[in-house]
């Protein structure tokens, strides 16, 4: 069986979402009474806030880089990075890397071109949304990625955190929220609303509104079940 | 700061209270925006369980002596293995660890000197129970630790397979296991009923004994506190 090696911590509650989301989906999947071997490391959350926040992409690169290095020190096979953001430098710590790394965005890319979908909206943290990170990634599969006005992308960073991050939702973050994305859909023609942050499907839902919804986080671990799938 | 290692998985519920507990713990103590590094290796519950039930120790202990070694190579300073059962074979990892472990039955037996209990109720898996654990080990300390009767012990271990594993706590099962305690605490004079499954406090708590309870994970969980505090 292969090892997964997930870089965790960014945030803890991510993490456990998706030690708990691979376990059932891997029992799920082989029908049998096993267990999917993984080893997590677990990153300090806040000094990573704030080396995003202070866009030092050089140290915040370097984690997560030798984060990946004790992973595999530790046997594991194959690695992803449990958070959206620290995806902003995957090609930096994938070039470094002693595993191969299953990329959130490229699955989610993957995801949104089997459905034949030519323009989406993109929500996350303000990092995400003003990196560039899903954008540049889906200009690579034909299909449009827009972000929301600066504004917008203030509104929601401030509704992730730290609101959502402590699970909190409230009625008029909620309606904001809504009232950005029907919005884009209507006037930008988006087709669909990828969720780039693990917070997101806790405040949006797939019945919330007339879109489809790309939830990233669950498409990530479906991307690293595959991968143990293949033995 | 230190770096923990948690062999974890076994089961995959208590991995993640020992990681969410030891996380909110560590911010409580230090009351600073930062949060612990971790390193978490996380077995075959399924495996470890037939290893058990077959008295496999050998193999037992290698998979645990294995995970310390690959917590070691992660970058782990200090280890502890968030399971009472894995510590049956508690010594034969210690001797082979290339790290300082922090054991739960010691843990445990510290806490109940500290409150001068001379006599404690076992409570755990079949496995637990029927071992020794926790009743050699509490001698040592000068405290005479007694278990169940082989039949209260069947009915314990059955409460915890599988409903107390998936969360599922019965009323007569409730029931059951409080008139297993009441009677050890009035016909055998124990001080104290030491939980010694993780399991075990979602179904017995605080005010439902006359006597106080010790949780050994929430136990484990402050003394590896106390480890990082060591800085």
């Amino acid at each position: 069986m292969k090892k997964l090696g997930l870089v965790g911590g960014i945030g803890p509650e991510s993490t456990v979402h998706y030690y708990k989301g691979i376990i059932q989906g891997f029992r799920e999947r082989t029908g049998k009474d096993a267990y999917p071997l993984m080893i997590i490391d677990s990153l300090d959350l806040a000094e990573m806030y704030d080396l995003a926040a202070a866009k030092d992409w050089e140290i915040f690169s370097q984690r997560l880089i030798d984060s990946v290095k004790r992973l595999s020190a530790g046997g594991a096979e194959f690695a992803a990075m449990a958070a959206n953001t620290a995806h902003i430098v995957f090609e930096k710590v994938q070039a470094e890397s002693p595993l191969p790394l299953v990329s959130i965005v490229e699955e989610t890319c993957k995801a949104a071109k089997k459905e034949n979908f030519k323009k989406v909206i993109i929500f996350g943290t303000g990092f995400t949304m003003s990196s560039g990170l899903y954008t540049e990634k889906f200009l690579e599969y034909g299909i449009e990625a827009i972000v929301p006005e600066a504004e917008d992308q203030r509104a929601i960073h401030n509704i992730i955190f730290p609101n959502l991050e402590a699970g909190i939702v409230l009625p008029e973050e909620k309606e904001k929220i809504l009232e950005i994305a029907n919005r884009m859909i209507h006037q930008k023609g988006g087709e669909a609303l990828v969720l780039g942050c693990t917070e997101l499907p806790l405040i949006i839902k797939e019945e919330d509104l007339e879109v489809p919804i790309l939830d990233t986080t669950q498409i990530h671990i479906e991307a690293i079940l595959d991968y143990y799938m293949l033995g």
